[in-house]
Order: C-alpha cells, then structure tokens, then sequence
C-alpha cells in the first residue's frame, strides 16, 4: 500500500486531454472534411476549457492538462489560461498521431515536435507524457527516459503507479496507471462514424465513485481521464462538482498533480527488476 | 449572459428534421432497397410528423422543421399541415446528402433545389437552415450568407448563439449551437447495420433534463433536434411531454422558434472578428 | 381509432420468430462455421421454444409463431409442439434470406419453399407473412396478395394496422406493424461480431410499458415481436410474465393471433386508395 | 431436474478465462502493435488474477480457471498460484485462436500445444475445456473425446449440461453452457476498436442476480464467465463479492468446479441418442 502526504489514504488526479480537434483528426483524416464531428472538439478550445478552468477555481484544485503540440501552437491563448492558473501541462504528441511503433523516427519527431510547442511558446519542459488513445512501444518509453520525463501515464496494467522497465533493464519512468471506467469519452463521446451511447450523469457516477471507493480502500492512485470536449457540456460539470464533492466527504484525499504523484510515489518507492516480468510489450 | 426576451432566463427551441426516408437513403444509397430499414423514415412522414403537430397544439408552442427538398416535393401535404400550424420551416438540403466539400457546386446545388421546392410549393424562403447530419464547410457557410440567410444550426462547438465569421473575416449567420445529448436519434434510432442502444425515456430524460438545468442557469439556448419518425412514437411524445412539462415548471423560459432566437440574439449582440480565432473548419 | 372486440381498448399479439440457427446463417453465411455463434440459435430450438410454450400454456394465451421452411423442415417435433398447443404458425421465408429486390425470381423462390415446407410437413396454408429483418419489397407484397394471404407483419411505418396498395392501386394484404422497441433481440441478442448492449429486466420492461400504455390510450395495436433464442432465457421468461401480468391489470387489452387481429381490422375497415401515397417502396 | 449433492437446488460455478493479453492478439493480430489495448489483458496476468485469488480464499471458494498455453508458459508464477490455492485448470487453447475449422491440423495443433504447457509446466492434465470466444466444432469435440475429456463448456445451447454427441452417434463429452448474460466481458471490456458500453455494477448485478434466480427456479447450473482482466478492476471484485453474498443468502447453492458438476451429473444422467438430434454443428 502507497503511503501518500499528510495521512491521505488515496490520491486522486483530475486529468484533462485537452485534444481540441486533434482527437478526431487523429481517428480519421477524413474527418478533417467533417466540420460537423470536428466541431466537438472545436467545443473543447471555445468553451469546455473554459469551464473546466472555472470549476477548478471554485473548488481551488490543481489538474494536470495534456495537451497535443498542435493545439499548444493554435488554441495558444487557452493553453496560456491552464498555465495562468498554475495548472500543469504535460506531453501529449503533436497531432495526437497514433504512431505505428514500426516507424520509431515517427515516434521521435511527435515528441520532438509536441517538446518544441511547448519550450518555444511557454518555455515549459514537460514532466510527464500522456500518448494518444493510450497506445505507446517500448521505444517510446525509453525515448521518455532519455528525455528525462518523470512519468508516463498512458497504460491500464494496473491501478498503483510503478516504474517502467527499460530493455536493458534498468528503470525508466513512472508510470501513472488510467482505466476506460474512470474516462469520460467512454460514457459521452457520440460520433455518428463511431456512435457510442450517451450515458446519463447517474450512470458515470455510479461508476467512478464505484471505482472511487475500491481504490481508495486499497490506498491506491484514482487518476481521472477527462476531455474538456467532453466533461466540459454544461451538465458533465455539474457531474464533475457533484464527483468532487463526493470525494470531499471521505476527508482522506490528497488531491495532486500527476507530477505531484509520481514525485511523491518516486521518491517513496524502490526499483526492482522482478517487477518487469509482466508487462505489454509483447513479443510475438 | 444573453438577455433573454421578457426577462426569461433561458431560450428553449423545439426543432424537428423532418427527414422521413432521406436520412437513411443518404447515410447508405444501399437502403433504398431495405424497405424495413426505410419503413421507420416512412413513420415520420405517415405518423410521428401528426403525433408532433397535435403535441404542439396541445402545448400552444411553436416549432422550427428543417425539411429536406425531396421531402417538400413528395411529402407536400404534410409540409403543409406544418405551415398552417404557424411552425418556422428551414432549409434542411435537397436530398439530406452530405457532400463532399471538395465538390462546392454539388454543395450549391443542393442548397438551390432545396430552395426551389421551398419556393415553388409554397412561396417560401427560409430564414434558417440546418446541415444534414450536421456536415457543412466554411463554403457552404458563404452560401448562406450569399442567399441571406439570418441563421444556421449545424455545429456543436458552442452553447450560445454566435456569428459565422467568413473568409474574408467579415460576419456570417448567426449559428444557433447542437448537441448530441440534446438529440433524440442517439437514443432510439435503431438498424441492424446500425445497432445503437435503445434507451428508456427515463435514461433520455434525465440527459435532456441535466442539461436544460445546467444550461438555464447560465443563461444559454436550449436547442433541442427531434426526428418525428423517432420522437413521433407514442411512448415519445409522451416523453417530450413530460420534457416540456418539466421546464414549464420554472416559469422563466423563453419558447421561440430559431429565426425568433437568431433574430433576438442578432439584435442584442455585435459582431467581434477576434471570435473568428476559434472555430472547426481547419486547414490542415 | 380501432374499435376491438368486446369493447377493448387495444389488442396485444405475442409474436414469436422462431428462427433457431438461421438468422445468424443469413445475416453471415460465415457463420456457418461459428457454432459457438450458431448455439444461441441452437438455444431457441432445444431449450427456449418450450419456455416459451409454457409460460403461454400457464397463461391461456395463443400466440403467433413465424417459422422459416428451414426450421420447420429441422425441427420438425418443436414446430409440432407449436401447432398442438392451438398457436398461429405464421410465413417467414425458408432460408430466413434477406433476398435483393432486384432479384424478384429469389423472392418467389424463398415464398414457394417456404409454403411448401408448411404444406407437406402440417398441411397448413398460413395466413401471414413476416419477412426476415423486416426487409421486404413492392414486388413481395404482390406476390403476398396472389398467394392470397390474409397480413403482412414487417413493416414499422404505423402503429395502426393498414391495407397495403399494390402497384396497380388495388388493396394488399393488411399490414401489422411492429418495432424495434417492440422486440426483444436489440436489447439481449449479444454476439463478438456485433456487440450490442445486454440490458436489464427494469429497462426493456420500462420501453415495453411506455409504448404499450401509449398506443393503449390511441386503441391502437401493440405487436410484440420475439424470438425463442432471446426472451427464451429463464430470466427473460419472468420478464415477459411480468409484462403480460401488467398489462392484464388495465382489464381492457384484446390478447389475439395476428390473423384474428387482421381478420377483424379488414372486416371493420374500408380500404381507401389515397392513403397509398405514403409508403417505403421508394423508386429513386 | 437435475439432483445436485446435498439437497442443493442449484449449482454455481466460478469460471474465469485467464487470457491475459492472449484474447486481444487473437482478435485482431494488429493488437500486438498497440500495447495500450493490450495493456488491460497484462492487468489481468499482473493484477487482476490475485484480485481474484484473494476474494477467492476470503469467500473460501474453489473457482475453475481456463488458462491459454502462452499464458501457462509465460505467466508461469500466476498459474502456480492458482494451482497453489487448490482451484481447478482448464484448458483454453494455446494462442486463444479461433481456429478455422475447414483445417482440423490446426485443431489439433492448438489442443496439442495446450496440453503439452500444462503437462510440462505443472504435470497436469486437464478435466476440461472451453473454446476461444467460444468457438468450436464437431472434430473438436471428437478430439476432446479422444483426449479423455470430461467436459467442455463453449456453447449456448443449453442450461442444463448435456452430453454432446459425437459424429458416429456415440456419447461424447458432458457439455457445461454459458450465455452472454452470464458473462463479464460484454458489460466491461471497452476498447476504440470495439467500443461496447461500460455499465454499472447495478446493471450487471441485476442481469446475473435474475438469470440466477430463474435458473435456480428450474434446478439448473448458473455458469458464470468472467476474465481477471475484466472482473479483477476494484469496483467490480465489489460487484462480484455481492454477487456471491446474494446467492448465499438462498442457502441452497452448490458452489462447486466445472470437473466436480460434470462428473456428478455424468455419475446421474444416461446418455440418449435421440438428444442428438439438434445441435449446433449445421451442415448446410
């Protein structure tokens, strides 16, 4: 069990994928032909941002925003609110590519590319690296560890933070462990190309506190996936405060950044080698 | 905050794609081979667009129909009944296509023969229009601009009303914003070759309930998209019933047609080219 | 509004496709090598026909049994079943093919195999028809009409029963329209290749209800449409017992075959030419 | 009715399919360049299985575990440690293909491949089997025969176990069937690619909670499917938990392994021939 600041008996992360248009461009180019599909994540950069950011005031909590080079070099004004309200920013790829890990010179100039926006708009040199829609490589994670980024927090392999392993075994980062349960886009992301169901406030509540509670009970890591397209309807935030509120009331949370968390997990936790026996970098 | 007419606090606009068999004949030319599948947008036509038109009257509200051209020619009576009601129509294409828009003459000819059956069967030119499935192009936002048109209500990327900003950076239509959430087709429009989820009325209530709440209290527009050949079941309209009932209950909403919204909303606001930084027709 | 025997208010038909294996055969000719998929098909025939026989046995009701020439050529003891306990043995084509209208010979060949496989195993002449998936043609009405059958059941373009108009403008067969949110199979039938939602009792009971109180309160006609594979699950018997014993509490509900619903709907109801001008055989 | 020990009314069994990242490489070989889909399966090898063991012991309870040979081979130290904690092995193919079975070689390949992990790396050989995804066939089934197989449990035809009948019309293995419904992953396992609904504990408590009841009703086996990397998340060993609290309250449970319930009811069913006649191994 983690042992987290000031007796916390769990930590939660309020992330935010702040992907703007990049999400569905990504999925598929021809929807940069679909301004109608497009214009959810338009949504995010014109509106959603803005009440994530308003929320995170009332309730004088710090969220970690992931945030595509992309949408740094042209929502450059609502990356400069996030960073104004002493947010952070962490890495999430320039045009929120999924690379194919066969191409790994693919791989380095999306991180090139997202480390450049960032460094030459805001001077920022990122701790953490979220990739697109979760997919990664080993290649990638030892490029993190050559960057010399703190964490990644891209994989589902389990609810703890641990370290990455690097081929030649040494350690590599920390990783931040997220779950589809405890994302937004699941529950709420609707496309007619990819026409999931739109679940009501209930029943993403039922899940996330459900999640929420089990976690906590173990001392684990509750790291929350969020997309300000998403989360940031006008009826998602009334959910989010009501999640917020929810949590509030075990009075044993430490509410952190993502770099707060892997800091902490980093400097409490030792390496070991025999953990590197499982991991998703299979070879077939 | 937008000021509401009367002092209301919020703006609520019932609108109905009356699209009877089109949206599936656009969505896949294969259905107009599938009789079942095009039966439901036969529905629309035969009976939910009656069930709608007695809803209303019972309710002394009135509503806006987006109608594709196809069905003005073909569907004439029932079009009609609509207009003798006192309803808005809107322009809502030719034959509910989503063109390509690398094909900008496709993209006016719709536009014109939809306005040439709205023209030649009853002398009308409309004020507004909706893209089918939401689909338009920074081109197709110049034609309605071109033609005059006060308003269009296509895109997600906002809850307030705003100007359309044009190429050359002058002001374009009011856009009358969308959501998903605020659809009923998500939720119970159903085909084998697109299996979606059938929800109850409570499931749908409690996500057009949220939202009307959420957005009321800042004041927004309430834009809810209707399909008679889905809403026009009776267990549905005895939904939107309880909908309408529900929002009546707060004494302080304003129930208008779009053209009476865009109209207000025109009056009362300015148009600033800086808001043109923001919107989701890319150039990638 | 239609006036039902016995001063009821509405007329409910259980309806019953029977089609063990053959729906996944023609929905995917693949998976003919399936028979972890082809089982659920298998489940209909073995176990859930008898469920079915039942609970109509325990509740003194007939239903209606639509049985492709295929099944009752297989499973010829279960269709035996059927017609010993008094129920309607309905037409639904031999192979469960959805045939390509413009192959209108198929279609006859579907109709004749089907019929004979009726004939020469019971002797029996049905008196309707429902095509597989709901897909049907101008050209299969027709052939409906010479054949002599009383009702067509495929359709979901009213919720009243009406003439069909063949395309010389004479009357058709009746037509019995159902619905999606009718039927059992989008709410429970699950398969890897087309994953849809499994839902709960509480939520196909609450879609049932609501359109069943609904049409009620119009005197209309409530066509419940099965399938042994799907509702025949035990926990899905004790739903479709709880609606029936819902619906008996209303004291007005005319519980009928779909040939006694059509019979007294033609003895009571004068066909009239100009309601043919509404219908989904669209020519293009 | 079946008569299980003890004056039981009905018996449970506590199946998981251990596949690891093994379901998602063979449902899609392009899954082993996504190492964030794959990353849920690795849950389940690094997390999830000792989630499970853990309940497995507090609720003092022997479970059935069907474990691919890749995953014997290369989880070797999760495999021990259910063997450790007394739980029955099955066999689940070596890849967790679907084999085509147009060639029976690699049927056999794959059952061989199975067998040869389990006997070299714990000396065991197996009671039982269940197919990938839950895909079989006839020659399958004769090999499992061969093979001296006590059961299989792949198919949906049934409630009740069965014995399969083999192609020379002799008695074959017992058959233990699942459903869908009793199943964790289609309520779970959520992936862009196959992006099925995620639902709430309550949902699915309700689904197993009433076919449990229904089957118990009629003395059945409730055989319940679920995957560590699924049921293994913390909110859902909660579910599982009140699942299991739920069917102690009837005190008439048998909670038992797949071998115990197929060679008690092997010891009390004779086989007949005529139960042959319909299964799901179409020849068309």
């Amino acid at each position: 069990m983690t042992i987290w600041p000031g007796g916390a008996k769990c930590a939660l992360t309020l992330t935010f994928d702040f992907d703007a248009e990049t999400n569905w461009l990504s999925r598929d180019p021809a929807n940069a032909k679909r301004p109608g599909t497009l214009s959810q994540g338009t949504y995010g950069a014109r509106v959603g941002i803005l009440n994530v950011l308003s929320l995170l005031r009332e309730q004088s909590l710090k969220g970690t925003f992931f945030v595509p080079g992309w949408v740094v070099d042209n929502r450059t004004q609502r990356v400069e609110a996030i960073i104004k309200d002493g947010h952070e920013i962490g890495h999430h790829g320039y045009w929120h590519k999924w690379v194919d890990p066969d191409f790994p010179e693919q791989e380095l100039e999306e991180m090139e590319a997202g480390l450049h926006a960032l460094k030459s708009q805001f001077g920022i040199v990122p701790a953490g690296y979220r990739s697109p829609a979760g997919e990664t490589s080993s290649n990638l994670i030892r490029i993190l560890s050559e960057k010399g980024f703190l964490y990644d927090s891209s994989l589902m392999d389990s609810v703890d933070p641990y370290y990455h392993c690097l081929e030649d075994g040494s350690r590599g980062p920390v990783e931040l462990p997220w779950h589809w349960s405890l994302d937004d886009a699941p529950f709420m992301l609707f496309s007619i190309m990819s026409p999931r169901p739109i679940f009501t406030n209930e029943h993403v509540l039922s899940i996330w506190k459900a999640e929420f509670e089990a976690i906590r009970e173990t001392g684990g890591l509750i790291n929350l996936v969020m997309h300000p397209q998403a989360i940031g309807r006008p009826s998602r935030m009334t959910m989010l405060r009501q999640f917020i509120e929810f949590t509030r009331g075990f009075g044993d949370v430490w509410y952190a950044t993502c770099s707060e968390v892997a800091g902490h997990w980093a400097r409490n936790n030792k390496f070991d080698p025999a953990d590197c026996a499982i991991n998703p970098f299979i070879k077939v």
